[in-house]
């Protein structure tokens, strides 16, 4: 019948298609991921391309926000386009119109109900030191320079006191703020050495604010030997942020994963 | 006696002091090592701030050049100083006057014959690709990106053909200018794959001019099929550098280390 046969345009108007892309970024030149004013977001730069591409207003949702000079492997975000696209099509497109210090590495259709935010079932980050006397110059904008040499052992036996489910008010940058639980469960926090290098994985189904800067802060403070692990345990269960938890510096910092 | 007991500026002026710097930087910003008009280079910032930290008009002498992009991960160089410096304090001043993208590993004290040219025994580049469909962009300046699939057991096939000594005459990018012998030996060649990184590491008592990106042109076209390690041979054979050996892109390279 006549009225089953709709045009593309039509067709698309009346209910959009849903795209999740992949993106990995180097962060260093952005006020991190959310748009703010002022300042060059990467959620900004991805929705000026999208919109130049597409001829659409979009707006992409990401799966959580990053901070300023924090970098992406794994980044996932979703948005809606009133066209259908060849994912492929939109991929060479946005990379073509992208800075290079923004790739996106897939992308593909979504169900209308995903969502990169509230679909994640866990996310990976992973904080990387540079344990030397002098920073190698190649990794200064992707590593965190931490000059006292580290015992990553005491580390590794710190970040088992925080592995598993505890509320983690002591590692948020504004609890007060907060009106939700600050409860989370941390799924595995690792330490590994690889000559100067040490890399600190950790996932969770969730993270607070700046949570994980201040695990790999206070990490980092024990590897120094100025906190022992039964301190940190203590500070995990006082559930209060003072000055013993740092935030550790963000150009360390990398989203890595998100699983959904 | 007298005479024995010498004012240390005496001293000093008459025989100069040699020493040996360990280098590493970011060759992203220089046109290269080498001094040169109206482009900043490696060794003219080296020899300003050592000018500025000393009140002495210095010449830096590398173990050899680096192309513009070109990194180091262990670059050495000797100067003379007239006066009489302990290496930390000459070392604390440096790394304090120098841009992040230079950084000096280590000062000793070097013998009055020590050369960093002359006396090197053997040094090591690495050359790293990213080998995946998109550039990983926190890796945008430290690896090349080879798009297509690179089959690293045919590379390793080809690298075995050039270890040894051979006239690398094929190899290098002016063997016209070139008034010395073009005959190298190769200690070691090797190619790794760890998921999207390959690294091609050679190490060699001499280089020729632009001989390891020439290589690691030549073993890029080895993984994607274009040249078999049979023709490799016969390329070196010819001793005649032809368009069939690329100059690899400087980005992925590094002097890693240099042996006295």
């Amino acid at each position: 019948m006549a009225t089953d046969v709709k045009a593309p345009g039509t067709a698309a108007r009346s209910a959009p298609f849903r795209y999740r892309i992949t993106v990995a970024y180097d962060g260093s030149q952005y006020a991190g991921w959310q748009v703010q004013p002022a300042h060059m977001t990467v959620q900004q730069r991805l929705e000026e391309v999208l919109a130049s591409l597409s001829g659409e207003t979009v707006k992409i949702h990401g799966s959580g926000r990053t901070d300023q000079g924090v970098h992406a492997e794994g980044q996932v975000a979703h948005f809606d386009l009133m066209k259908r696209w060849q994912p492929p099509v939109l991929h060479k497109g946005l990379n073509a119109l992208l800075p290079a210090d923004i790739r996106v590495l897939r992308v593909a259709r979504a169900k209308a109900d995903f969502h990169a935010r509230r679909s994640a079932r866990k996310k990976e980050y992973r904080y990387i030191i540079w344990n030397g006397e002098v920073m190698d110059p190649c990794r200064r904008f992707y590593a965190t320079h931490v000059r006292r040499p580290l015992d990553v052992k005491v580390m590794q036996a710190a970040a088992h006191e925080l592995v598993g489910r505890h509320d983690f008010a002591a590692f948020t940058a504004n609890p007060n703020r907060i009106v939700e639980s600050t409860v989370r469960k941390i799924e595995y926090l690792n330490v590994r050495k690889q000559g100067p290098l040490i890399t600190v994985t950790v996932a969770s189904e969730g993270f607070l604010y700046k949570m994980v800067r201040s695990i790999c802060g206070l990490l980092i403070r024990v590897g120094e030997g100025a906190v022992t692990p039964q301190e940190v345990r203590e500070i995990l269960a006082s559930r209060l942020r003072t000055a013993r938890v740092p935030t550790a510096p963000p150009e360390g910092l990398s989203l890595w994963r998100v699983w959904y």
